[in-house]
């Protein structure tokens, strides 16, 4: 078993309306920041986990996306993993 | 000017308490993916920005995070800046 650390992104879907994304745009633009577009606020959720391998890992971090971690209605993710600092590997 | 796509990373600080992790901690393993551990759940704000210099993006976009993205008691935050897809440069 090796400890990977897995970094998992959750972006609004695009075209969705992202309330968020919008909300802090404007906020910019209130404190004076000028010329900023596009902006979508997403999650980023970090974990340690064993597996056997990265490809193991990246496909247990998957399923967790599916399961729980994103709304697969509105909502993309990418899974990524590498070796944790320290790890067997 | 060049257009630049500018992403922010706002997790919670070391050492601070993150309920958000504890619960997709305990959900996930309710859930019956095992072994997973120290859990972080952040924010990951992406947008677009026009800058003379990507030392000046960056700039921008860190003080963008001290007035407004981040919380300057509990989180910590990452500036990364890029020349965005068609851009001027």
């Amino acid at each position: 078993m090796t400890e990977y650390r897995i970094e998992v992104r959750v972006t609004p879907r695009r075209g969705i309306l992202d309330p968020q994304g919008n909300a802090v745009a404007g906020a910019l633009g209130t404190l004076g920041f000028r010329g900023v577009r596009e902006v979508h606020v997403g999650r980023l959720i970090v974990f340690h986990m064993d597996a056997e391998s990265e490809g193991e890992a990246k496909e247990r971090g998957e399923a967790m996306c599916r399961q729980l971690l994103a709304n697969p209605v509105t909502e993309d993710f990418s899974v990524q993993v590498a070796a944790a600092p320290g790890s067997a590997r």
